[in-house]
């Protein structure tokens, strides 16, 4: 049995990340992790007429890029795990028609990344499939237009929200040996506090990463010192410090070893209020600037918490809350 | 290795059906298969202020029998897999909030219904969990007003369009034996033809599905005389015939045993244009008519294949085609 504890995989096999691609628009290109990603568009369109088709670009990009690394072809891919931030994962479906391999959708928000990462290893482990590819993206006019209001309608935002991560991230995953292996997997409950907010997902996530964090520490009897880094996705400036009190409540303090992914990827002096957020902020940095941080040594366990906001305009307009969700992946260095 | 051949899942552990829960709107509870169905309301607002809301009522009186009928609880099972047509999930994903059970959220357009069942066995076959229900929903009102226009916009509707079920499915999946295994699926591929009217979603779909059942054929070296019936999800009166002929194109003949859920349903006199369509067609008719007469013993082999139109509005608006795709479930009665 590999579910070990409620709510936890143990994965039997060896798995490993392969390859991985990032691709990011003009501001993430211009903050810390730079250096980090392996390509980047000049402008918000990404070659393309519509902020839409700008994300399928990135999208797009991120897997030839990834295949190309990996010498692949899409037909040595048994499996294409996919979703992201557009109504009806058009982005992903979208790009899925490029490619000729079966595809399996998801949306957990911005945890996608971490729901397409777990599953796949899942589907790998259990000898479903020997290589898949798992993707996701988010486009920072296009996430707003959806669920907030569109940009050129100029509106003002409070502190609380964050910005949309414009980019995407792939990651190709099989048994094949190679640094960076992938050992458990939690996955998340839908957590509801009560938050109606569209401009601060952060105080609507900050529980559901807590409950994961907790159950996975229980499940694997673990603790935070067993791990170098405790990353979330998006929770930002304003999640990220509740995070820390709720665990630490619980007795587990993650203050010495927590970081969030929305909190990396851009300075204070862009003008990116809280921080990052969306389903590329999470993928871009983890598959970027962390795998090379365990490469180079510097990190050897992580536990990687993707943190979604399952916000709905039409939920919002009905007067409903914001529920959220979080899934967790374990990533070891070897060697 | 359980990937057999290229897109196809042949299960090393007997999965079972054990128990389902079907609860369907007006329509659907006057139309030929109204002895079928758990329970059904007899308005559309299904006891709720909106279409959107009525329709998380569906899911979670679906959801609610279901474990009911089983004598579980909520804590008895390990993983929820739901997706639905509502932009972001949003009936899964708040279902999923009154729910202590992790979530794995999919999406599939109307094929999601066999999407989750799929990685359900997948996921219990792996050892990954002992008990998973599934589930997926679909609202007339609410997929209109979405897709197309406010039903009480009052537009005409040419007769190539389809009616979206009203209604919500719930299915049990275990080792646990009962009469109906589950013993194969196979995931499909994104196939666009071009097409590009919403209101005409069976000729987008029908070469998704066929691509997906002659793989199927393919990878377990089978054909269809080895079931009794080859069923598809929302083809209805257009996609259905396309789907016969582009099999026969390729030497399938599924003439003599092919049945479709979206044909299923209404009555022709019911006025439901070409027949039913939406994530709850497959999974009502499937999980109540279908598997009740695999315990009559009046079918042996089935092979479900949900179909799924990926129409995205935002996409619509920019010129752009409607991609499908389609998995397959392999039913099988016992003894």
């Amino acid at each position: 049995m590999r579910l070990t504890g409620k709510q936890t995989w143990v994965f039997q096999h060896k798995l490993f990340v392969n390859k991985t691609a990032t691709v990011v628009g003009p501001k993430e290109a211009k903050g810390p992790l730079k250096e980090t990603f392996d390509a980047h568009f000049d402008d918000m369109y990404c070659g393309a007429p519509s902020w839409e088709l700008a994300e399928r670009n990135l999208m797009e990009q991120a897997i030839s890029r990834c295949l190309k690394k990996a010498e692949l072809k899409e037909e040595d891919i048994d499996l294409f795990l996919a979703g992201d931030l557009l109504n009806q994962n058009a982005t992903s479906n979208y790009t899925a028609r490029m490619l000729n391999i079966p595809l399996l959708c998801m949306y957990g928000a911005c945890s996608t990344s971490m729901e397409t990462v777990a599953a796949a290893c899942a589907l790998i482990d259990g000898g479903f499939a020997n290589k898949i590819i798992a993707a996701t993206s988010s486009h920072y006019g296009a996430a707003e237009k959806q669920f907030r209001h569109p940009t050129n309608f100029g509106g003002q935002k409070p502190e609380t929200a964050t910005t949309t991560v414009t980019g995407a991230g792939a990651v190709l995953i099989s048994k094949d040996e190679s640094e960076i292996a992938i050992t458990a997997a939690t996955i998340g409950k839908v957590i509801d506090v009560g938050r109606k907010n569209p401009y601060d997902m952060g105080s609507a996530m900050a529980p559901a990463a807590a409950d994961t964090i907790k159950q996975h520490f229980r499940d694997l009897n673990r603790t935070p010192s067993d791990y170098d880094l405790i990353l979330t996705g998006d929770l930002s400036g304003v999640g990220s410090p509740k995070l820390k009190e709720l665990l630490l409540e619980d007795g587990y303090d993650i203050r010495g070893n927590h970081s969030d992914c929305g909190l990396l990827i851009f300075h204070p002096a862009q003008r990116a209020f809280a921080g990052g957020s969306g389903c590329a902020c999470s993928a871009v940095v983890t598959y970027g600037h962390i795998f090379q941080e365990m490469k180079k040594g510097n990190l050897k366990r992580v536990l990687m918490v993707a943190t979604g906001a399952l916000l709905s305009k039409t939920m919002i307009k009905l007067n409903e809350s914001i529920p959220a969700i979080a899934h967790g992946v374990v990533f070891e260095r070897q060697r």
